[in-house]
C-alpha cells in the first residue's frame, strides 16, 4: 500500500492507494481510524452500492451503518438530493459525531462532502474514491459542490475529508468512457505540472488501455502527488490553485449547455483542454503543435476533442462570462505556457477567444 | 461610535455600535470597506426593507446593488428561502466578488451567511442587525444556518462576517414582543459569564422598557462584549463557546415542537433558560432560588417563564435527544453554578430532568 500526504495544517490528511483496497483486512483500520463516533452514513449510488456497498459495510461492522443511495449521473449532484440527504440524516438521527463515508465517483464525493461540510455546521466524512476521474482528481483537495441549472459547482464549500481511500482494482468494472473521462484529468497534471509525466503518458497508451494493475497504481500515486502538492500550496484557491481548472472554464460551459447529460465531466474537460490549449497558442505562450499533440494523447484514450453538440459561440460566450472562475465580471482563463507550467490571464484579446471558439463549435 | 474586535486572527472583524448609524454618513464608508468587488446582494425582508431598505441602497450607490426580499419569519429560515437565494444570485450574475448584506433579524442573518458561505465556495458577507436579539447574538460569531423541519440549525456553516454595523436606533421600531425576545439574550451573558452584569440589569429594568438610548448602547455593548470574548476563545464551539447554548436546548426542543410559530427564539430561551436554571438547583449546582430570581427578572421584561402549549414531557425528551448538542447520542446540558458560571454536563440523573419537565409541561 502507497501512502501520500496532504499537508494543510491540523486539517492534514492521508491517502492511501493500492489494489484489492476494499477487500483487504486493512479497510477496516484505515476506516475505523477516520471515523469519530459510533454512527456512520454511507452515501452511494445504486451501481457502486451493487458492486462494493458490501465490502464497506463489512468493515464498518463495529458501527451503525445507514447507507443513502442516490442516483447514477451528475444530474442527481443536485439541491433536491442535497436537501434529501439532509432529510435522511435527520431522519436516521445522525449527530455531530456522524462520519460520512463517500463510495462513488465524483459526484457522490462531492454531494456527500457538501453534505458533511453543512450538516450541523461540518461533520466528519472519508472519501472511498471509485472512478478514475474521482481517485485523481475531485476525492482530494476538499473542494466540495452541487449543480446549480445555471451553472456546475455553484453551491459548495471547502471542505477536507479525514482520509481519502483508493482502490485501484475498482477502475475494472468502470465502463470505458468512464475511465477515459478519468485519464483526461491524468492528462491535465502533465500539461500544467509535469511535463515528463505527459511523455511517461505517451509511452504508456497501450499499458493504460489494457488497465494494467502497476501502471495504473503509478498513474494514481503521481496524479495524487501532482494534486496534493498544488492544494497544499493554496488550499482555497487564492492562486496557484486555479491551474487546476486548465480547460475547465470551457468544459464547464460545455456541460452546462447540454444539460449536464451529453458528456461526462471528463470528456468535457478533454474538449476543454484542447480548445484552452488551441487559445494558448493563438495567444503565442504555447509552441504551435502543442494543442495537436495533447489531442491526439486525448484521441488515444477514446477521449472526445471537439464538440459535436449544436452549440453556438455565442452562447459559450455568454455562459463563460457567468462561470465562477470569472471575477469581479472579467473572464479569466488558464493558459499553458509550454508542458508543466500553466498560468492564469485576463489579459488577451476577446476577438482571439471567439476565434478559438468558431473552430470548436 | 464605539467599536469592538472579534479576535479570530485572519478572520477577525470589527463591531460597531451606535444610534443613528444607518442614516450617517459613517454607513458608506463601513460598508465599502467591507465590499471586496462592485457587486452588492442586499438580503433583507419585507418589513425591514421598508424601513431602511432605501438607506443602505443610499450607503451603496458606488456599486451594484440587487436586492433580496424574503418573508417575515422564522418558517422563511428554510431550504426553499436558501434555494431561492441561490437563484437569485446566478440570476442577478453574482460573482465571487460580490459581497451579501445582510439587513434585518437573526433569520435574515442566519440564511445570508449560510448562503455567503456556500455561494460559490464561499463570497464575503456583512452583518447589518436591526432586532436587538441578532444585535446581541447572532449576529456576532458566525454560525450561519438554516432549520430542518425535524431540527433548527441543522443545515449550515461557521462562517465569519467582515464586518458587524449595529444602529442602536433601530430597535425603536421593534415591536415589544422583539424587542423582549432580545432582551433573553442579554440576561444569558448575565447568567453565564457576567454576574454584575446581570445585576445591572435588574437595576436598569425601567430604563430598558423605556428603551433609553445610551442604556441601549451600553446593553449592546456589554452582550457583544461578552460573546466576542467567548467566540474568540473557540470559534468552532470545540469547548467554552457551548455555554452559550445555556437555555437552548429546552428551548429548540420547544420551537421544534410548537413548529417554529408559536414563540419567538428568544421566547423559547427565556423558558429555556428558566427549566436550565431550575435543573441546574436540582442536580445541586446553582443555589435555591436562583431560578426564581432569574424568572424575575425576565417576566419584568414581558417575557414568558413558563410553557402554555400543550407540550408532554415524552416529546421533549424525543425531540432533545435529537438536538445536536446531543454528542454520540448522549444527552447534554448547560448547566449553570452560580451566575457569572457555566458548563457542560453529561453527568445527571434522567429521572432528575424528567422531574423539571414535568414542572414545566
Amino acid at each position: 500500500m502507497q501512502s501520500l500526504s496532504v499537508d494543510l495544517g491540523e486539517r492534514s490528511y492521508p491517502i492511501y492507494i493500492d489494489g484489492g483496497l476494499l477487500a483487504s483486512p486493512n479497510l477496516r483500520k484505515l476506516l475505523a481510524a477516520g471515523v469519530p463516533g459510533k454512527q456512520v452514513a454511507l452515501f452511494t449510488n445504486e451501481c457502486v452500492d451493487a458492486l462494493y456497498g458490501e465490502c464497506v459495510r463489512d468493515a464498518l461492522s463495529d458501527f451503525t451503518v445507514d447507507t443513502f443511495v442516490m442516483g447514477d449521473g451528475e444530474k442527481y449532484k443536485s439541491m433536491q438530493t442535497y436537501s434529501a440527504a439532509m432529510d435522511f440524516l435527520m431522519q436516521h438521527r445522525h449527530n455531530r459525531t456522524t462520519c460520512l463515508v463517500a463510495l462513488g465517483g465524483g459526484v457522490v464525493g462531492d454531494l456527500t462532502g457538501f453534505t458533511a461540510a453543512t450538516f450541523q455546521r461540518g461533520v466528519s466524512f472519508i472519501q472511498i474514491p471509485t472512478t478514475l476521474l474521482a481517485q485523481v482528481d475531485s476525492s482530494v483537495g476538499g473542494k466540495t459542490a452541487i449543480n446549480h441549472p445555471a451553472g456546475k459547482n455553484m453551491v459548495g464549500a471547502f471542505y477536507q475529508p479525514r482520509a481519502v481511500i483508493i482502490d485501484s482494482s475498482t477502475l475494472n468494472s468502470l465502463p470505458p468512457r468512464e475511465y477515459a473521462a478519468g485519464l483526461a484529468e491524468v492528462v491535465k497534471y502533465g500539461v500544467i505540472a509535469d511535463a515528463d509525466f505527459f511523455a511517461w503518458l505517451e509511452v504508456n497508451v497501450d499499458a493504460l488501455g489494457r488497465r494494467d494493475p502497476e501502471v495504473l497504481k503509478q498513474v494514481i500515486a503521481r496524479s495524487c502527488a501532482c494534486k496534493a502538492d498544488i492544494v497544499s500550496q493554496d488550499e482555497r484557491e487564492g492562486g496557484v490553485r486555479a491551474i487546476l481548472n486548465f480547460g475547465h472554464t470551457f468544459a464547464h460551459a460545455i456541460e452546462s449547455l447540454t444539460g449536464y447529460d451529453s458528456w461526462l465531466h471528463g470528456e468535457a474537460v478533454a474538449i476543454g483542454m484542447v480548445m484552452a490549449a488551441r487559445f494558448s497558442e493563438t495567444l503565442n505562450l504555447l509552441p504551435p503543435g502543442q494543442a495537436d499533440r495533447l489531442a491526439e494523447l486525448l484521441r488515444s484514450f477514446d477521449l472526445p476533442v471537439k464538440l459535436t453538440n449544436q452549440i453556438s459561440v455565442e452562447d459559450m460566450v455568454e455562459v463563460m462570462g457567468m462561470d465562477k472562475k470569472a471575477a469581479d465580471g472579467q473572464m479569466r482563463f488558464v493558459v499553458s505556457a509550454g508542458y508543466g507550467r500553466a498560468h492564469l490571464t485576463t489579459d488577451f484579446d476577446r476577438q482571439a477567444l471567439v476565434k478559438v471558439l468558431a473552430e470548436f463549435c
